[in-house]
C-alpha cells in the first residue's frame, strides 16, 4: 500500500528517482524506483546509520526533534524525512532535480503514512 | 579574516544566527555568532562527526562527492557546505529561515573561502 504513495512523491518530483519508508533499524517496509539502476534499498539502509548519528547529536545538543535531513552530491540528492520514532522516508532525485518541490511532498505525505503505520 | 566572510552571510541570510569554518578533525577556523545562547563551535564539531560519516556512505555507495548537508529540527536548521578535503562551513538559521538563500549564498563563498585557504 505505501508503493503507490512512493510511487506518487517521486513521480510528482521533478527529477526524482526513487523512494523508500524504511524502519531505522535499516529494515524497509516499501519502496519504488524508477531507476534500475539505483538501488533504493541499499541507500536507504546507509542512510538509516546516518540518521541514528543525527538523532544522538541533536539529542545531545538540546537541539530538538529531528525532522529532516538532506545530503546532496555532484551525482544525487537524497532526501530523508522523518515519520516517527521508528520510520523515515528517503527520496532519491537527480542534481538537477527540484528539492524544494520534494521537501514539500514529504512533508505532506510523512504524517498520512504515520497514522497508516500505527 | 573570515570572520567577516562568515558574519556576511549569517547577516545576509534571513533568520541567520550563526556560523562556523571548521576543518574535518572538529578544529574551528573562525566563526560568528549573533546568538549569545548558540554555541556554534559545540555544533559545528559535532556536525563534523557526521559529516565524516556521511562521506563515508557516499564513498561505500560510490555515488560521487559530498556537497552539502542540511539538518532540520523543530528548533534550527544547520546547513553543512563542504570547503574541501579538509575544512567544511556550517551555517545555523531559525526554522522559518531562508534556506534557500542560504545553500546559495554558501555556493558562492566556499570556492572563495578554499581559495584563500590554500
Amino acid at each position: 500500500m505505501f508503493g503507490t504513495q512512493l510511487k506518487d512523491a517521486v513521480q510528482k518530483t521533478p527529477g526524482g528517482r526513487s523512494a523508500v519508508l524504511m524502519g531505522l533499524d535499516g529494515i524497509p517496509v516499501d519502496f519504488f524506483s524508477s531507476d534500475g539502476e539505483v538501488d533504493i534499498e541499499t541507500i536507504g539502509m546507509e542512510f538509516s546509520v546516518i540518521l541514528k548519528e543525527v538523532c544522538k547529536t541533536i539529542e545531545q545538543l538540546e537541539s530538538g526533534a529531528a525532522e529532516e535531513l538532506t545530503v546532496r552530491t555532484d551525482r544525487m540528492t537524497t532526501l530523508v524525512r522523518v515519520v516517527s520514532d521508528e520510520y523515515f522516508i528517503a527520496l532519491l532525485l537527480s542534481p538537477d532535480g527540484n528539492l524544494g518541490k520534494a521537501r514539500y511532498i514529504l512533508r505532506i505525505l510523512a504524517p498520512k503514512i504515520r497514522q497508516d503505520l500505527t
